[in-house]
């Protein structure tokens, strides 16, 4: 990250091969993520606390940012740009992402008692929508009616590959579901955005800056999860109980694919970034084939088919503009 | 029939209507015969020859192609667009769409030792795919990349509308089977793209004359078929055993949707007409749902919205040029 950090501006090519890296990065990173869950699934059930090992991930991310920091703070000195101390104004904006994601996790929690588990998937993908709508509305760049229609197909086709013969369930959730997961889609679509917005805001301001600020607030918000959720268990059975190799292991990549969106959203876009998860996820599916012997079905390759051409019309529109 | 066969040559805007007409006459049609089978399925088995309905079906688009000349005859005269005596190079071309017909009809009884009917159901789509290919090769008729993207999203989002929970069974289909189903989509494909080759080579030749020839060979080719498929049921039983209304009706449908497709060849494409036929197929679900009570399937959604945006993409893509 530091190398990438301490990267200067420089012309077009360079600044589109680094978009390229970063997605590419991202999508990896997303994708063993996803690999890692169903790892750690198959070994057992989750036996540590979720909410300190969110804690972790948000601290890890700060230390790498100040790592490097220093690195860029030895190259370069210390300038207006890449120094850590900032003012009211600049980073009062800073807590709105990591406040959405906590009521969106919270809101998790509960939506469970109208959706199943499969049902919460599909519901899932009703984020690409929310990222687009609210990529427009915020950042107020308009999407072209083909990169619209683009992005309608991305969802659709992601939930494709998702079918399976459980998932007309999500069609008789009550009410109550539907509204939770359009305001969750909503919530985690505003936070995603917003995070662009602030970034891109100070456009010279070192990237490695913003992010310390924002797992700043995001170790704090965390820290409050810990105690009106886990305190009982943290305080019994010590902060660590239940952690495992694969622990460790999904909080170094949730950390690393953490810092990753981070720079998609410096270097490329939200939309980019919905991209590039929707990838990983028809990559881990691919991959699950080898690694624990799944079975492709006929809905994931018409859903692949269907993002496919998602990617190659997003693409082609691009390069019009 | 008569009406459009007289409808003299006009401006683009009549043409372009007249082809609107004839594409939304072509659906509702398709999507009324395919409720019909239903209906008679419900029904009961088919008690019927089908060969014989078949030439029933050929015989009466030949009967409506000559009262339509009929009165064109009495209002316009015999001219050399409209009369019904040929060339042997102009008649020379008509068997072979029939004759194509014929084997792939053959070729049916076949597949079903290597495929189940719901299986059949979904490869049926590779036509969308074997009509576009066969339509650029022998219409020499370039399709955009944008219109090559709509195409493929149509195969895949009808696909995935007839998505059920038996639908995996088609990835175990022996290679035998694959062959057949795209030998058979190949056949049906060319057949179609040939007769608009055939209706197209002469613009200026009355519809009327150009259907009766076709289907003249039709009523040939499916008097062979009753001979080898049904001769003894045909001489024990009689030709119209088992007949009944809904067997008189499915006959009047086919023969009115056969006219209609010879009606968009000759105004539209077969493009077109592969849109026409997969909205049908849309509509005919959703009619369903209020005529036998069935359920719509979150992939029946999923499909329709990537239909959708097909047609989106195609009448766009179209405009542009």
């Amino acid at each position: 990250m530091a190398a990438i950090g301490a990267m200067p501006e420089i012309g077009g090519f360079r600044q589109k091969s680094r978009r390229s890296f970063v997605t590419l990065i991202l999508t990896v990173l997303t994708s063993s993520q996803s690999i890692l869950i169903v790892w750690s699934k198959r070994a057992g059930k989750y036996e540590y606390s979720v909410t300190t090992a969110n804690f972790l991930v948000e601290a890890l991310k700060c230390a790498l940012s100040l790592v490097a920091l220093l690195r860029i703070w030895r190259t370069d000195g210390v300038t207006d740009d890449n120094r850590l101390s900032t003012t009211w104004d600049e980073v009062k904006v800073y807590p709105i992402p990591a406040a959405l994601y906590l009521v969106k996790n919270l809101l998790q929690y509960y939506i469970f008692a109208y959706v199943d588990a499969p049902g919460y998937q599909i519901l899932k993908n009703l984020n690409i929508i929310s990222t687009g709508i609210l990529y427009q509305i915020i950042l107020k760049r308009k999407l072209t009616e083909i990169q619209w229609a683009a992005f309608i197909l991305l969802c659709a086709g992601c939930t494709t590959a998702q079918l399976n013969p459980s998932s007309d369930h999500v069609l008789q959730a009550p009410l109550q579901g539907w509204v939770m997961a359009i305001v969750m889609a909503l919530l985690s679509g505003f936070a995603g955005v917003y995070t662009e917005a602030i970034i891109k805001k100070r456009p010279s301001r070192n990237i490695n800056v913003q992010n310390f600020w924002l797992y700043v607030f995001g170790m704090i918000f965390n820290a409050f999860a810990i105690m009106t959720q886990d305190f009982d268990a943290v305080m019994n059975d010590g902060f660590f109980h239940g952690y495992s190799l694969i622990t460790v292991l999904m909080i170094l990549n949730h950390a690393l694919s953490g810092i990753a969106v981070s720079m998609v959203m410096k270097y490329a876009d939200n939309i980019v970034k919905v991209y590039s998860t929707s990838v990983a996820m028809l990559l881990t599916a691919v991959v699950s084939v080898f690694l624990f012997g799944f079975h492709l079905s006929l809905a994931f390759f018409l859903g692949s088919t269907v993002v496919s051409v998602a990617i190659y019309l997003h693409s082609t529109s691009k390069a019009r503009r």
